[in-house]
């Protein structure tokens, strides 16, 4: 038959990012291009323990449908967990289990905004939260970041525009720590500045923090959920980068009326969440080795992004990157004359991958710009990949 | 703060059903509310010793992010079981895995509607697409069912009246096999006519099979997608009722232009669906367990069955009921007066639950009606529960 699409699907570009994913099993790639955490991090003799536990203990759950804001136990030693890695106190009934963060990603919006409502993000940011807004018909409003993340001056201008112009924002969308693409983090201060802006306009704040535990340098800076004391704040967590991404697990702490909603749309999204894997999550927590693994993933992560910075010092001319204190990711800046998105095949024939810039930008890409992930490549790859990514930067000048 | 959401989150209500989850755990009540699964069919051992395999030979892959539409080596061995099974011959691109089949029933909608367009479903129909309808602002139109599952001359005349208005329906939902909620099976000429008024209005049909496998008595009849030269069927699997339901891993099969609509989608509502469950379905069909397991869930279910039919028999009066061939519910209707919903109140009291007909329309509920599970209970509870039930409605009864 000759199908007719919906006028919706027309808004949702296929992600760059995962297209890139074909590249990487090409012989000879090196590619900074996905978001893959290092699989020499996934706990793998713990979780073939964990998994027989679950099986010898509670198959019978293990295996059946649950509850749609998640299992209960894990909720409870969430709690936990949250307190003690993030000053977080909650109960349980502020935490709902979602399908990968990005189930929260996609819910969130719809829960705050209708089609055609505004959101405001920071440029750039996450794919993620922008295939969601497109998505659901959800306009955004972006706020520039510099090496201190978002420009919460430049919010305070906005958000008094914004109301001279009578539009209300639906909700300030921000990864304060380490964030995605850029690798800037947020400082105390500005972090003040953007919950005081949240209060006196009464915006909620969606805090995307999947990074925080991998902090390489640098002191540990407070979340904004933390700091909270009115509710302005929810808060997304998972485990992809602490335990393994397969796994599809994430948590959104917010008030019980955020989650209410959450969960009635959770019931159309999934009903609920794979039972299995937030019974290894819950174990992952209740034994601990959660707070075993975090620093063995810093250790070789902090390794993996000092040879991605020492490399860029030694080989690489004609760009200018953040120098990010944990997470996955840095961001190159080419000069102004230069297209990232461009040069792409001219780094595919030299054998190296990167996300070009523009795919984290809802509106008005900065077409210079490019994301390198440095968790998943071997070291050696990591030099080498550079010293590709600076000729190919090199030759592509030279041709313009 | 003070939320403000949505208007979209106006339109969803919570699921009953789900509602109805805290009521099973009530001491001494027995519930035919739930849809699920009993976990005796789970096949623990088997599991068991997959999960060691999976972690011995793929932990990796098993716990690493996977890709949008699906762990290739599952949607290959898929295309030998949909073959084996319902005779649908579809390659592996015609395959997208999904995390439960509900995703596919919120994700299709939205790629074939708009906010505002029609759907065709049936009266009653399964909660799942009701959610996934109000969640996304689409319109339905419902045709009835009787005995033979939907009208298809009923469906015949409100193709030609919507053509009349200039209306065109984007889709057509069914659930054509041991329907649920009412455990009605469409016949071969129905089956045909359906396909025949999709081809001659260019409509795409959603097919849903969920308990195609579990058949207790009659002739096994082909799937509609089996049946479909042209492309028009989308159909959706699950291993929800046949491995178990916690692991959230489903499938459709379709066009691959669908599936790549669906596929951008996917990427916004949760990136992949869980790695690690997808690699248990994978052996799950490979080692061949699926077809030992599916004749041990009938024997099982059939029993269960059995007993219900001849519980109510024995004990109902003041009712009609439907006498499923296969599936996992039937469908009562009392005397038109009657109001299940108002009655579960004493049916709480006299600790029987059901699920009330009416959250299994879209628009206009039959008020009198009501469906019942009947693979959960004990056999002892089921007698006890129609009992209950029967006097539950006698009592209703001479209180009006």
């Amino acid at each position: 038959m000759k199908f007719e699409f919906s006028e919706n699907m027309k808004n949702i570009k296929p992600s760059e990012i995962r297209a890139l994913l074909k590249y990487i099993h090409m012989p000879g790639m090196i590619s900074f291009g996905g978001g893959l955490p290092n699989p020499e991090t996934f706990p793998d003799e713990e979780l073939k323990n964990i998994l027989n536990d679950i099986m010898e203990n509670y198959a019978a759950s293990a295996l059946q449908y649950g509850q749609t804001d998640g299992l209960p136990e894990l909720k409870e030693q969430l709690t936990g967990y949250l307190k003690a890695d993030e000053n977080i106190s909650v109960s349980p009934e502020n935490i709902m289990i979602t399908t990968g963060s990005q189930q929260a990603l996609y819910a969130l919006p719809i829960v705050f905004a209708n089609r055609g409502d505004y959101g405001i993000i920071e440029a750039p940011t996450y794919v993620g939260m922008i295939s969601s807004l497109n998505a659901n018909g959800i306009k955004s409003t972006s706020i520039d970041l510099d090496e201190n993340g978002m420009k919460t001056d430049e919010l305070e201008d906005r958000l008094k525009t914004m109301r001279s112009m009578n539009i209300k924002p639906k909700f300030i969308y921000t990864i304060p720590t380490f964030q995605n693409p850029a690798g800037y983090t947020m400082p105390l201060d500005r972090r003040k500045h953007l919950l005081e802006l949240a209060e006196q306009y009464n915006i909620p704040i969606i805090e995307d923090n999947p990074y925080g535990d991998l902090r390489y340098s640098g002191k540990k800076l407070p979340t904004l959920k933390s700091m909270d004391n009115n509710g302005l704040v929810t808060y997304l967590g998972t485990f992809s980068k602490i335990m393994a991404p397969g796994l599809r697990t994430g948590f959104t702490v917010s008030q019980p009326e955020v989650l209410t909603e959450f969960n009635k749309l959770k019931q159309a999204l999934d009903l609920a969440t794979d039972s299995l894997s937030q019974y290894i999550a819950y174990e992952y927590i209740r034994k601990g080795i959660i707070y075993k693994q975090i620093p063995k993933t810093i250790e070789l992560y902090k390794k993996k992004r000092d040879i991605m910075l020492e490399a860029l010092d030694d080989d690489m001319k004609n760009a200018t990157w953040s120098r990010p204190d944990g997470g996955m990711f840095l961001w190159v800046q080419l000069p102004k004359e230069m297209n990232a998105l461009k040069m792409l095949e001219r780094a595919i024939a030299n054998k190296v991958a990167y996300v070009t810039g523009s795919a984290f930008y809802h509106n008005d890409p900065e077409l210079n710009t490019m994301r390198l992930n440095f968790t998943y490549s071997g070291d050696e790859e990591i030099k080498d990949g550079i010293k590709r990514l600076a000729k190919t930067i090199e030759e592509e000048k030279a041709s313009l």
